[in-house]
């Protein structure tokens, strides 16, 4: 194994927990075990991080899952759960509230940490689980049995994704999750032997530790979880956020520094700022805001993604250029952020219509256009269809994302649904919004992690 | 056969060729073939509308071909055939020029009457011809000795097609020719039943009177020649053409006027006009323009074509939308011209380079866009390759047309040359010209002629 350099040494001195800290954390989960295992209906299991021994210090996060026997009918242990959870956080802390993911669970403050209390089913077999959670279990076990020795790599594994932007399973971040970094670490033995792999990784990527792979999978990086033969436990991870890693990779490889493992503070975009690089950048852009629809992020996030996607081709069908688009999610609103290469046209465009050799057709469209204010025509184009110049609908972006038609554009449901109700469309200068200043300043500093350490 | 209608009675009171003219036109044409023969070395043919009765009554041209052995080689027919051309043409007339199109003719001015003089093969079998022109004395006589009781029709033919726009074989027109209309009228037995069944044609329509067709064609319109089952007579016919024809026969039929035969005078436009018309359509109008070549119409016009299409994927290449173009070919001067829905553009644009897999130049491209100025990059995009957002080179189309980048577009070679000798770039009220207003009429009052009719 190669020697840790003097960076990752200093790395380890800040994320390795203290003596302290970790006698504190485990009193705490202790005492919480005891709490459900008392119960004398479920059993207590802390997993995650802190039961992995690979937590950052400083963080402050307990998972305590609460194990009831698989008999038990789905409902009952929703029911259950949630009454455990609550009377163990109450009797604990006094903050909590319910959460839901797959199914409902109670997540609480208590003694200073942020604790989730997560009832799930005690499977002996990891191919029988009933729900999503029921996993967890199998994987704190499997880290468990295999990490020793590795601890201080996942560490460092855990701290260098957070600073270089890829940490993070959900869907706005698409980046690598804890076990994903774990994984990592086992399969190239380390975090040195990682960094020096992950350069030279391709897309469509596959590492199977148990040589199990039970299916194919098309994601750009596919890590088969080693408790589920038919699990990409890497599925979350998008093309771009691998490449960026990737970059991190060689970049840090080139040039062991620091700044990767804790990044200068980026500059916060200031209103005059942003319009100043508005007006360089001399584009149309374009927000929509509108409340945040109340579904858990693994639903909006994709409505997000699909939305804005949807109002892009909108545009662009409507002959207008779009540079690029992007989404945001708020705890209260979520924004959708659109730039224009060309946002108004002259008010004429082409229609084109049946081809000649469809006589009736083709004597419908001319006749419908002899007697309406056209442009030019009715001619027939080069491939012999009729084709007319009529008044354009939407001569600018603005009115038509003003209109009613911006709902003819493919939405997400729940998104349609929020804008429908109230959705605020502003353009230029106007879409500067003290609560989206980082999603502007990234928006328009666009910029890899990787590109910007080596830019300072 | 269907009786004439009584617009086809009027219109062949017109078209006929009286017996005067018949027998002056007659006289010339024997005047020629004498001489033709009194030479001893070739013999005469007249060929052509007038040996087959087809000529619309008005018409001066007169087709003399001198036919040689075949044994004669090409270069003494040449110039043998141009020997006793000139000399023909300066003992009967007096002006005379030579004209190329496979080989060199005489072209001359005899009592009035425009006068082509052609050397040619005499050979016996449509199979063994040497030239394109051999095959020509083999359609007279097809047609001699076919079109028998259809001579009315095909002069009916020949004017319909005129006063639609769609007769004429040259590149520009991509229409019928007149050998082509007459065929048509053979195949379908007369004018009424050809405006009948023409109106279901199809694309790839293919007619082959001899049923000898020897080999596929993927033109609009497929008419195999009697003589030559490997030849298309209506290779030259556009698909727009072909509509238009379609389209002025389905009118015909359904009101049978005299302004089919006769349309009424199209209105010229003037710089007034067209001022109004560009700010009403409120697009960027660049024409282009420059001498034009010094060679025969069937080689520039197809490069005009090849250069407006190439100037305009040049203008879309650079983020120009391009609404549509045209090209024009003067004695003196071509014009190319071109209608943008836009026509400027913000300084940015987006340069997408290598995949991040590709260490080596993924690595070249972003350490070289580290010390440029940039708008905002370089980044990974969603598919996994660097990105980086740059100045662009050209944010108005005026300015791309006036620089050499011009002649990056695919060009035809001596539309190429000519433009490089010298060219003409101009924007918006300024592409007016008193030599192409019928150019710019036609562009802007884009109308198909049946179209045209109806608006009346």
């Amino acid at each position: 194994m190669n020697p840790r350099n003097e960076t990752e040494e200093e790395v380890l001195l800040r994320v390795r927990p203290e003596k302290e800290e970790i006698e504190s954390i485990c009193a705490v989960a202790e005492m919480l075990l005891n709490a459900v295992n008392e119960s004398g209906t479920a059993r207590g299991m802390v997993v995650g991080s802190v039961a992995r021994n690979t937590w950052i210090s400083g963080d402050r996060d307990i998972d305590v899952f609460m194990l009831y026997p698989p008999e038990l009918p789905r409902e009952a242990l929703e029911e259950e759960g949630i009454i455990l959870g609550r009377s163990i956080a109450s009797r604990f802390g006094g903050q909590f509230v319910e959460k839901y993911a797959e199914h409902p669970y109670v997540n609480a403050t208590i003694s200073g940490f942020d604790v989730d209390l997560v009832p799930c089913y005690a499977v002996t077999d990891s191919a029988r689980i009933q729900s999503a959670v029921d996993r967890t279990p199998f994987h704190t076990r499997y880290i468990q049995s295999h990490i020793g020795g590795l601890e201080d790599d996942v560490l460092l594994m855990k701290q260098f994704s957070k600073a270089g932007g890829v940490y993070g399973s959900d869907l706005m971040t698409e980046g690598f999750a804890g076990y994903l970094c774990e994984l990592l670490v086992l399969r190239y033995g380390g975090f040195s032997a990682l960094i020096e792999a992950c350069q030279s990784w391709r897309a469509g990527q596959t590492i199977d530790i148990m040589g199990h792979q039970g299916k194919q999978f098309d994601d750009p990086l596919v890590v088969i979880d080693p408790v589920d033969p038919n699990r990409n436990v890497a599925a979350s991870v998008s093309r771009a956020k691998m490449g960026e890693f990737i970059e991190l990779c060689r970049g840090y490889s080139a040039s062991p520094g620091l700044e990767y493992f804790y990044p200068p503070a980026k500059d916060v975009m200031t209103c005059n700022e942003f319009e100043q690089i508005l007006s360089e950048r001399g584009t149309g852009l374009y927000s929509i805001s509108f409340a945040t629809p109340h579904q858990i992020p693994d639903i909006v996030v994709p409505q997000l993604r699909r939305s804005s996607a949807g109002i892009a081709s909108l545009l662009e069908r409507n002959g207008f250029v779009v540079n690029r688009y992007s989404e945001a999610m708020g705890d209260e609103t979520c924004c959708l952020l659109f730039e224009l290469l060309v946002d108004t046209l002259p008010p004429l465009c082409v229609h084109t219509g049946p081809p000649v050799d469809n006589a009736v057709n083709a004597g419908k469209f001319r006749d419908k256009y002899l007697t309406q204010p056209v442009f030019s025509g009715p001619f027939i184009n080069g491939d012999g269809r009729y084709s007319v110049e009529i008044p354009r609908k939407w001569v600018s972006a603005s009115t038509l994302l003003a209109s009613s038609d911006l709902f003819s554009a493919r939405l997400g449901k729940h998104v349609m649904k929020s804008m429908k109700r109230n959705c605020d469309v502003r353009v230029g200068a106007d879409c500067w919004d003290e609560d989206f200043k980082d999603f502007l300043g990234t928006f328009f500093h666009k910029i890899s992690s990787a590109v910007a350490l080596k830019k300072q």
